[in-house]
């Protein structure tokens, strides 16, 4: 199993579907040492608790900017002012020393590491329906209606996108969705082209 | 879940690797009633014990014949004399009420149905080394010298078509390569085009 290179995943879907809790729960739960975490950039201030390195790597504005003028970022995009990327030395190190890599990004980042990484593996984080969608992000209680209906129409444009993902995950259970990622991640690495045997 | 139409999961590889062994373990362990085993047809005798309809379609040979001019089969091949094949007839409706069918075939057989099916899945089992496979077959006790360095050669053949399979279970502890084939199967069913979501 020496020289195998690992697999990149890339977990998207709909705010709201509870794709970091599931992701949380699998790494608590079912990850073992062959699978990292992909570690974001990003250029907001860290939140109480939140460490450099570990949560995100907390950078300034303008270093992101040569990051992204150096084609260091697989992806990047900006949210209510700041900037979010995932750097390519942090995927491409692990995946080199064969370990998987996950990456939680949003729909839009999905597409873009589509056409950048045909060899990863897409899985989507679905929603029971839209309608247990919109509870959900209502009952968070924290949004205000504009907000809410913004936040829909986004999540009607995501699942349209759906079919271009390799796996679905639908979370109506964290556990067993988090037991479906595992899934996902050992037949990966059953795959032919993943496995080194010497004939 | 409904309408979700069935997977087509073709298992092989050499003579001596424990694949029939490993597909028992895995109906007796860990499948479920979505999943069945393709029933062979063949030309020859039953062998005591043996039920038509269980183990094999047992048919004459004209009849044999008749469902290749006729295409009923998925694929089919001589060994000593008898036919065997694989009925179209029990895999496609089976796949169409939803249900994942196991076909364990020859990889000259695999191959035939990779053209016909290339949305099957094929999954290798392979021994653990050449070395291993041949004290397995020597093992036995059951064959001539000569009839070992036959099967060695085509073994040495179907390790080579390896790249071609989807999947690869290296058995070397029949519950493990029964689990991944389990993995397999479960990761397949989360396959977008597999799952059923109406958004």
């Amino acid at each position: 199993m020496t020289n195998r290179k690992g697999t990149l995943i890339v977990l998207s879907g709909p705010s709201g579907t509870g794709k970091g809790t599931v992701l949380k729960h699998f790494f608590e739960n079912y990850a073992d040492d062959k699978i990292k975490l992909s570690i974001s950039a990003t250029t907001r201030s860290p939140r109480e608790g939140e460490v450099n390195g570990v949560n995100y790597f907390f950078v300034e504005k303008d270093k992101f900017e040569t990051m992204i003028e150096n084609d260091m970022l697989l992806e990047w995009a900006a949210f209510c002012g700041n900037h979010y990327g995932t750097p390519k030395a942090f995927v491409d190190e692990n995946l080199e020393n064969g370990c998987d890599v996950i990456l939680e990004i949003e729909v839009q980042g999905a597409l873009k590491v589509m056409e950048k990484r045909p060899d990863a593996v897409f899985v989507f984080i679905a929603p029971p329906s839209m309608e247990e969608l919109k509870s959900r992000i209502v009952g968070r209680n924290t949004e205000t209606d504009d907000v809410i209906d913004k936040r829909m129409e986004t999540a009607k444009w995501e699942v349209k996108n759906i079919s271009k993902y390799t796996y679905a995950v639908v979370n109506d259970d964290i556990d067993k969705a988090a037991r479906k990622l595992k899934t996902i991640v050992d037949a990966e690495r059953l795959k032919v082209e993943k496995i080194n045997l010497q004939f």
